[in-house]
């Protein structure tokens, strides 16, 4: 039943690193959407998502069936329950993608971004891209190290989104309202997914050491 | 066993419950902190924050133990694990009532919101409390059609978000940049915190129905 258990469980981080690499390639090809008003990029951003969702629903089954069969106690079920809140940081990344699809959708043929903040969201694009390709990593090897440094990529993020706010805050802003809103919304997205991709890598941090980064253990 | 999982699976339930009323009171106090310009409530709510984050860990950790001691099976399992959705979502409601406090702190003495904008807000504060009210009474009675009346209380929530940006859009938003900036946040906000009690309650109807509304039975 041991080597079941980890058979299952390894297919399982397989379907989760499957899933990293599907949302990073979304946030990629959305960005792309959104600095090239490229639609027909877009339309394949929207179309696609229903795809991260299915990995979604097929990696919580897994996990479900690995629950009901296996019964694991102790590490072995934090384990697993890691999983399945990691495939739900996944699937979430994955809509967020999808949000700035739509966003270059909506404003089609115009383009969303004014050219000022266009380098802002090429490199945010870039992080995001890169953040989903170490939560891989860290699935795919369990280490550790590789982990801490999602943080730090997590900070690039954070300067660039606080850079993108003191852009949209200066007096000089002349693109109005409405792109500010945009703009606004659009560096969120970007945002959260870093946050979420920083907290998939927790999940296996915990799994390995038994404790959550960033919080106390009583706070799991 | 079976006694004592019901035992433990109605306290796990009063926990669940618990959190909504947690969450829908600090939304309420951000949303009059946000309105009133009050600092002594921001830091209430913001202080307060920590509570939900415990009752969460207390959540998970009751579930893991019913997991581990248990070992339920078929419709128990998916119970206790939406138990666990559900609680993360009451989570997440939390942080984003925290983060209109702290919108409400970071300007203070100045009001965030121009007078324009406020009866929105008081509006989606009122139907964020609804909601986290219904989501707790949806838990409390397991009534599957209370449980859909949420889903046209969101619609409120989505006509008054749709209402708000109307406001920020049109060539009269004579508040600048900055306040629109505030107030697409705070606006999304209260969007995402409706959003999660639908799914909180969505979880409850899982329980009961064995299907997610709104999703084929292959996305869970």
């Amino acid at each position: 039943m041991r080597e079941a258990y980890r058979d299952q469980l390894g297919q399982l981080a397989d379907q989760l690193a499957d899933m990293c690499s599907m949302v990073g390639d979304a946030m990629s090809l959305a960005t792309r959407s959104l600095l090239e008003t490229d639609l027909a990029l877009a339309e394949q951003v929207i179309g696609d998502d229903a795809k991260v969702d299915d990995a979604r629903a097929k990696a919580e089954e897994s996990a479900y069936a690995l629950l009901a069969l296996q019964a694991p106690v102790a590490t072995d079920l934090r384990t697993v329950l890691a999983v399945i809140h990691a495939a739900e940081s996944l699937e979430r990344m994955g809509d967020l993608a999808l949000h700035v699809a739509k966003a270059a959708r909506r404003r089609h043929p115009n383009p969303v971004l004014p050219e000022a903040v266009k380098p802002y969201f090429a490199e945010m694009g870039k992080v995001a891209c890169k953040m989903a390709q170490q939560a891989e990593q860290v699935i795919r090897t369990q280490d550790i190290d590789l982990a801490r440094a999602l943080d730090e990529t997590d900070d690039e993020m954070d300067d660039l989104h606080r850079h993108l706010f003191t852009v949209l805050m200066d007096r000089n802003w002349d693109h109005g309202v409405a792109a500010a809103v945009d703009v606004t919304l659009l560096g969120r997205f970007y945002e959260r997914f870093a946050d979420h991709a920083v907290s998939v890598a927790n999940r296996v941090v915990f799994v390995v050491t038994g404790k959550m980064p960033g919080y106390d253990t009583d706070e799991l």
